[in-house]
Parts: C-alpha cells; sequence; structure tokens
C-alpha cells in the first residue's frame, strides 16, 4: 500500500425525507445563507419550495443565487462571490448536481478573500478558507457532495479546470434518493458514468499493487454502478437504484477508493473536459465517449489491470470483452460511445488536443499525454 | 438502504516512517500533552523514544500517564482525568493499541466536565466535549484510531461497557505498519479477529437487505482479514499483509461499512465482554470462541446471510461449511474456538450469562438475548 491521508469530514444526512434538515443545517453555521440552484428543474419539481420553507422555518435569511449552468461558468461563479460579499452572507446552501455544488465551493472559497477565483484554478493562489457549504444534492455523479474538489469553465479561455482544497469539504450533504425520481433518464446515465470513470480512473491507475481493499471496495462501487443505473433509467422510482447511485457517486471521490493506491490519474476527465468546454456536452456523455477509446489505445500498456477489470465488474474473460462489454453497457443506458455520434468529426480533434493538453500540463499528465498522443486517443474515440 | 448519517472527521496518516508527525499533529491543538500509553512493549520496541523525540522536537511539554492494561480499567482512567486536570494539559496522544487509545477518549472526555466518566458508560450523562485526541496505533484490530467509540472495563463490577458520542473522534491518527512488525502472532491473530468481528457482526445484523455496496466492502474487508491475518503471523515484518490489517481494521469500524444497513448490533462482542470482563483474556481471543459458537445458535434465524457469507468470503458452498471454514482459518491462526480449550467449563456459564444479559440490557439487545438465549450460545462454545 502506498502512503496516503485520508481526511474526509463531510457529514451525510442519508434517506427518504431528509429534505427538512437542509434548514437546520445551514443555520447551525449562520443565520444568513446563499441559496444557489441551477435553471429551472428544481421549481419544476417543487423541490425549491420545499428547501425554502425548510430554510425559513430554520430562521435564516436567504439570498438566492440561481442560474448556474450545467458546466458552470467563472463568470457566474464571480457574480456570487460579488453577491455573497455584499450581503455577508454566513454560510452557503447549494441545491443542485455536481455543478452546482462546484461553482458554490468557488463562491464559499472566492467569498472569504479577496483573490479572483480563477487565481486558484491555475494554481496562482491557494485556497485558505472558505465559508461552510451545506448541500442537497438532486443528481448524482460528480460526487462533489463528499469532496474537496471542484470544476469550473473560463468561458473566456474556454479551459475548463478542477482543483482540490481542504476547505471546501462540504459541512453537511443532504443525500435523499426521492429527490433524484425526477431526474430523466439521460442525465441519470450521463450521472452514472461520471460516477463510474471516478472509480473506474483510479482503478486503471495502478497496475501492480497489492491492495486487496481498494481493489475490492472499487469493484463493489463499479458493479454497483452497472447494475443500477439501468434500473434507475427504466424505473426512474426505483428507490433501492436511486439509493444505491447516489452513495456510489459520494463513495467514488470521497477517498475511500484511492487513499493506498498513490496519486489519483484522471486522464479521461482530462481529454473529456476539452469536449464538455468546447461543446457544453454534458460531462457523462463526453467520458462514455472517451472511456473505451481510451482502454483501445492504453491496452498493451494496462493489459493486467484492464484483464482484471474485465473480468470482475464485467465477469467476462479477456480485456477485449471487457472494453466491449463496457460499450454495450454504456449504449444500454443510451450514451453515445463514439464522437461521430454527437456529431464531432476527425476536423476537430486538433483543436480538442490543444484544449486537453493545456489541462494536461495544469494536472501535470503531459509527461505521458504529449498532443500526439491524445490525438491518437481521440482518433480511436472518432 | 436504511436512512442513516455518516460523519467521520479523524484524519488519517497512513505509510511508513510516520511516527515522527506525532508531534506536530498534536502540537497543532495545544502546548501540554498528556502521554497515554501501556505497560512495557513500546519501550522495549525504542517506540517510547521516537514517540517522546518527536513530540519533544515538536516544542510540546509531556505527562506521562503510562500502565494502560489490556482491557483498561475505569480506575486507571480517572486516575488519568485527574492527572489531565492538575497539569492541565491541552492534548492527549494515545500510543498502543484499542485499550490504550479508548481508556484515552475516557480521559479525553472526563478531563472537560465534572462528571464521572462512568455515568457516560452507563448512560446517567452523555458527552459533551472532550479534549483533542491524537493516536498512533500499535496493535490493529479494535478500530477505536477512527471510530468514536470506546470501552472501558468497571472492576468493581465486573463490568465492561462501551459507547459512541461524537467528541470522541481522533484528531489525527498515525498508523504505520511497520510499528506493527514487532506485534507477537498472537497479539496479532487477536487483533485480526476483533477486526474481523467487527465487519462480520454488521454483516450478520442484516438478513434481506438490497445493499450491494455495503455488502461488497464488507466481503472485501474480510476476505483480506482472512487471507492477510496468517502471513502477518508467519512472516511479521510482511508490510503489505500488516498493512492491510491496519486500514481494515480502521474502516471495519469507521461507518462505512454499516451505513445504510440500519443499526448496529453487536451480539458476540455483548457475550464477549463478560469473557474479557471476567476472566481478562484478549478480546479477540474471546470473540473467536463466541462467534462459530453463536454462527450455529442463529444458523436457522440467519440462513440467507450465513450462506452467503460461506460463499463470499470463504468460497465455500453451505452454511456448515462456512462455520467450518471459519473454525479451520480461526485455529490456522492459533485462536481457541471452544471455552474447554481456555479452561472455562459449563459451571462457569450462568456467571457470565448474567454478566452478558446486563450489557444486554444496556446495548437494547434483551428483548431476543434473554439468559436462556446467552446460555444456550454458552454451551454451544464449550
Amino acid at each position: 500500500m502506498i502512503e496516503f491521508e485520508y481526511y474526509n469530514p463531510t457529514r451525510i444526512i442519508f434517506g427518504k425525507d431528509t429534505v427538512p434538515q437542509t434548514g437546520p443545517a445551514a443555520r447551525a453555521y449562520g443565520k444568513k445563507a446563499l441559496f444557489i440552484y441551477g435553471r429551472r428543474s428544481i421549481k419544476e419539481t417543487g423541490l425549491y419550495d420545499r428547501v425554502m420553507t425548510s430554510l425559513k422555518n430554520a430562521g435564516l435569511e436567504i439570498v438566492e443565487h440561481p442560474g448556474v449552468k450545467a458546466n458552470p461558468l467563472l463568470s457566474h461563479a464571480r457574480a456570487g462571490v460579488e453577491l455573497a460579499k455584499k450581503e455577508k452572507v454566513g454560510v452557503i446552501v447549494a441545491v443542485g448536481g455536481g455543478s452546482v455544488i462546484d461553482e458554490a465551493k468557488a463562491i464559499a472559497a472566492g467569498t472569504v478573500t479577496d483573490t479572483d477565483i480563477w487565481d486558484f484554478f491555475e494554481f496562482r493562489a491557494e485556497i485558505q478558507d472558505a465559508l461552510p457549504l451545506v448541500t442537497l444534492l438532486t443528481i448524482c455523479g460528480s460526487g462533489s457532495e463528499m469532496n474537496n474538489g471542484m470544476v469550473l469553465t473560463n468561458e473566456e479561455s474556454q479551459a475548463k479546470f478542477g482543483l482540490r482544497a481542504l476547505p471546501l469539504y462540504p459541512k453537511v450533504s443532504i443525500l435523499d434518493p426521492t429527490v433524484t425520481f425526477t431526474v430523466p433518464p439521460d442525465q441519470t446515465a450521463y450521472g452514472a458514468v461520471d460516477a463510474f470513470s471516478h472509480v473506474f480512473e483510479a482503478y486503471m491507475a495502478r497496475e501492480d499493487l497489492d491492495t486487496p481493499i481498494q481493489e475490492g471496495i472499487m469493484e463493489t462501487l463499479m458493479k454497483t454502478v452497472v447494475a443500477r443505473a439501468p434500473q434507475a433509467v427504466q424505473d426512474p422510482r426505483n428507490y433501492n437504484a436511486r439509493a444505491d447511485l447516489m452513495w456510489a457517486s459520494s463513495l467514488a471521490l470521497s477517498g475511500i477508493t484511492f487513499s493506498g493506491g498513490g496519486p489519483l490519474a484522471l486522464p479521461c476527465h482530462m481529454i473529456e473536459h476539452a469536449l464538455s468546454a468546447i461543446y457544453d456536452m454534458a460531462h457523462g456523455e463526453g467520458l462514455a465517449i472517451i472511456m473505451p477509446g481510451w482502454m483501445r489505445y492504453m491496452s498493451n500498456e494496462k493489459r493486467g489491470v484492464m484483464k482484471r477489470f474485465a473480468q470482475r465488474v464485467f465477469g467476462v474473460n479477456t480485456l477485449e470483452e471487457g472494453i466491449e462489454t463496457l460499450e454495450k453497457w454504456l449504449e444500454y443506458v443510451k450514451c453515445p460511445v463514439r464522437l461521430s455520434q454527437v456529431n464531432i468529426g476527425e476536423g476537430e480533434i486538433p483543436k480538442l488536443t490543444q484544449n486537453a493538453y493545456q489541462l494536461a500540463q495544469v494536472w501535470e499528465l503531459s509527461d505521458f499525454y504529449a498532443p500526439e498522443v491524445i490525438k491518437e486517443i481521440l482518433r480511436l474515440c472518432l
């Protein structure tokens, strides 16, 4: 086992009918809350009203910052920082999926400093502190509700960057699987693919480690997502399916899977970020396209771990069958598995490569992931 | 999945040569430390000197409270509280196994209040606060380094009671597998059995839950302990074996295994506590005797889960083979599996039953575990 530090102080409140706990959880950290959410869905489903009732009943003053986009934008986060500073809020309440929670983290960090938040993403400054954050998860996948990472897109430079910092752990995250009953099939699938990919990338990062605990936990999470995603897609009110997808997503990036396995590299994410930064497609959708192509490219380099993956996660014998079964599963939950299916042709590859390589440098993956390597992986995704 | 709260804020520092981090970790919480440890072993192995150096280098004033026994005693913990109050220590450093860490938790809780600590164990008072605690683990098994539980023996009433409370999570736990290279084979085995039992009891508590995440994690941990314990017993300096036993022990009671599975019942522990309270035997030794007998008694009631356990953990087909294989494994690591092997005869059963039933009432298990049930389980352990 590789040496590691594991620290995850987020309090999880998991179960049916936990939405009313949002207000009291937030009130423990402040009197005035910045309430961050997305665009339409929480109003359409009635969740907005339930959260407002809970916040008001807990005696909180509420400042709203709606309109977070699916790939949250720097400009919108900056506006949130300005609002939070002006209104002197003491706590942030994020109701949404990974995008809302990520933007909430950026605002939480930006509000307590004069540093511009993009400086954190380009590692020109370090996050020392943040406002307390309470989240209520509405779409599973990113795991942001139980980790200290965030991703933001700078729309000027088309850069989609991510970072981790200790003060970014939510204080409390409320996970009510019934809230996700209304998530449409495509978004359910994309979220599941995102969660799967977090475990997949951690699993693939390590070739020869004799670490049965981490392997077993990761195989369990991947198998669970593989089994549950189709159930949730086909039967949106299947509680056990929704609950397992939710908890698997949260655990996937909580640290428990990769502690002891050395540094976590996310090459599929790195390449996918270029896709969703440029084309504004769903992150999980992009990952569904990249993962099989990446596997094909790396299949010599990572023969052992990929074969084990094929056998233990999908119950097939060979690496090649593993890739095939992964693709079949992705197609079964109606994800694209080729760039051509989302109308991206070979002509786009140089632009995508350039964008992904930029992130490879920031994430210190560029030694291996040179432009020609990224290009070749993208070609295998066509 | 059953609703749950998961919260575990202990920071884990895991790996070779992490002992020198003890001082800086403690210094972050106070200037004066109560240094708690056991009897001989940390002086014999040189660990005492390494810890003292680290504490001194970090600029800490040190007050020592040595002499914690294998089943820590209330009187010794009370003396620690008195010392900590008199010396006005700001942080507690526990270097040892579960006994040392448990007593350190009791002292941490007792120092910040006028309540006598035994009142907490009999639920006459609630723990509201505790001194910060930094632990350095020397014997794996109890999981106390990464949870908020503690067990203490009241030598006057021969009661061995346990409780959990939020302020009892260690702030930092330092897990250096090389520190356990010197743990003798018997204690290595008892610790492994203790860790195994924590997962085993959580696994057995739930018959019909459709919770693949928790099941998979628990099966992984049990399989790991089953594979690694003999390796560590036979080759004490096997790093991977020691590391996996250490991390499996910590995760076993960290909350990650039983969150979502409903309340955690520990009937084997309940009965074992009577054994180690009265006969001062090692906790893991007692558990090795109780678990197979408990399985035989419960084999009708819990057919489904016990069969699954047999198949997935031991790779055998039937419940009966599962019990047999468990016993063989326990014998292979040189644990007793019958009361007769530790010279406890049928005549002792009434006394043991009475003691265990006392705890059954405190733990609210007495509806099922009536005296005649406990008696019958003990008879199956003869």
